[in-house]
């Protein structure tokens, strides 16, 4: 079924799990976006059990940047929650090595670097909503434009934790007001994955400039019928790790996310 | 319990049927704003049966503006579903009457004028999700300076049905963007009393000029660090019946509003 030919499209109907057994043995190296569609796709964070516990709090205290969907045992590379042969060790198409919060190197394993006390974060990922917002009929015009999704930094602080500190950061889809109205209903459903909005409307009350974007490429792109609509954003945790500078971090690659074997309709809420 | 030198004040904590009885029988003659909190207040209309049968038609079409929250068979004065002992002949403090369209005269009952063909229709009305959004703690500036909500006339067609058109009016709430995402989440649970708002942001793009209200007056106050949020109104089923001239029509005194047993709470879809 899968060679190393197989290209992006040819994978847009994959199960999670052949998916992951791909992934793990070098045959797919992409970004994962439009894999095993319907299924939940994480951000990855893994940390020294030390650092692990306060990150663990920080995460509680922000559930609306961070959302644990799962988290392991320490020295454990499985999440048996997300998938029963899951191996975060192996089954993401890319990692990055941070070191006293600096970026050190991008790998396609971590086998190798696995300590019995690092810790796995599976943080939910606004791939899981779009999805419902998308089939719901609420245009989302990044994906429309195969662009990644506008994010900002803010001036909003999250709540601290220990060493862990920072500011909120936002992803931004501009909306015409009757589909704000319908996105706010549709993510409210899903908690896990950010839930409903945190802003509507006015970008300087958060303290954003369209204009300036943290990432992406949807910089100020909001038309006269629309509203910017933020959303909190998972790159949150992964600026606020660097900026704690833990001596070892380990991340997913950006777009190159856990693909795993939970649904995205078994996130909603009602 | 209840005497003729009854306050306002002293009803807020009246139980509706105590308050159907004092209306019954001519103590209390006011405004049903504060009483019986917690239970549902709704518009009334009263239409000859071939003119009930079509803005039934309507409201199906209609039903942001126009929910039904019972319906009577021809001739009977008796709305069960929504109070045992509850007489639509009586049991409102005010009511209206209009022939061909135009308001003829205002009554305390309607008991000489009631006839066999007579079908009521009561509606819901926003104090219910109101109630909700209070209890949420979202700031609701009218509520806050006794006013009436600010309504206005819009651009957008209701879907016709026989002798049954018009524009739709909207009432407007300025609240800051967290309270409106909390506001869409809270009133999309009630469907029955409008539901979710029908726009947010700029009222231009509605037809509405914020300082030329149709009632209310809460004109154009919406200050720069929030945003106008608008809701489907009552008021449009009683707007859409007068340009229909019917050869007779009885409505409730604005603000003057049969009380019902069944609890706010109780129209929450989840």
């Amino acid at each position: 079924m899968f060679s190393a030919e197989v290209t992006q499209r040819s994978w847009n109907n994959a199960d999670p799990r052949e998916a992951r057994r791909a992934i793990r043995s070098g045959l797919f190296k992409k970004h994962t976006a439009g894999v095993a569609p319907g299924y939940v796709q994480a951000n990855l964070c893994v940390l020294p059990k030390d650092w692990a516990d306060e990150f663990l709090l920080f995460c509680h205290r922000n559930p609306k940047p961070c959302p644990i969907l799962a988290l392991s045992d320490p020295g454990d590379p499985h999440l048996p929650s997300l998938g029963e042969d899951l191996d975060v060790r192996t089954d993401l198409s890319g990692y990055r090595v941070f070191k006293d919060g600096v970026f050190v190197e991008e790998r396609s394993d971590i086998l190798d670097l696995w300590r019995d006390d690092f810790v796995t974060f599976a943080i939910g990922c606004s791939f899981s909503f779009e999805e419902a917002l998308i089939e719901a009929g609420v245009p989302l015009k990044h994906i429309d434009r195969d662009e990644c999704v506008a994010v900002y930094g803010t001036s909003v602080d999250c709540a601290p934790a220990g060493r862990f500190r920072g500011k909120l950061v936002v992803s931004m889809r501009p909306l015409k007001p009757k589909d704000a109205i319908r996105a706010i209903q549709i993510t409210s459903r899903f908690p896990n994955v950010h839930g409903a909005p945190v802003h509507i409307g006015n970008p300087e009350m958060i303290g954003v400039n369209l204009a300036k974007t943290y990432l992406g490429t949807g910089a100020g792109d909001v038309a006269p019928d629309e509203l910017p609509v933020f959303w909190a954003c998972g790159v949150t945790p992964q600026s606020v790790v660097e900026n704690a500078r833990p001596p070892i971090c380990i991340t997913h690659v950006p777009g190159k996310m856990l693909v795993t074997d939970r649904r995205n309709t078994s996130l909603a809420s009602f």
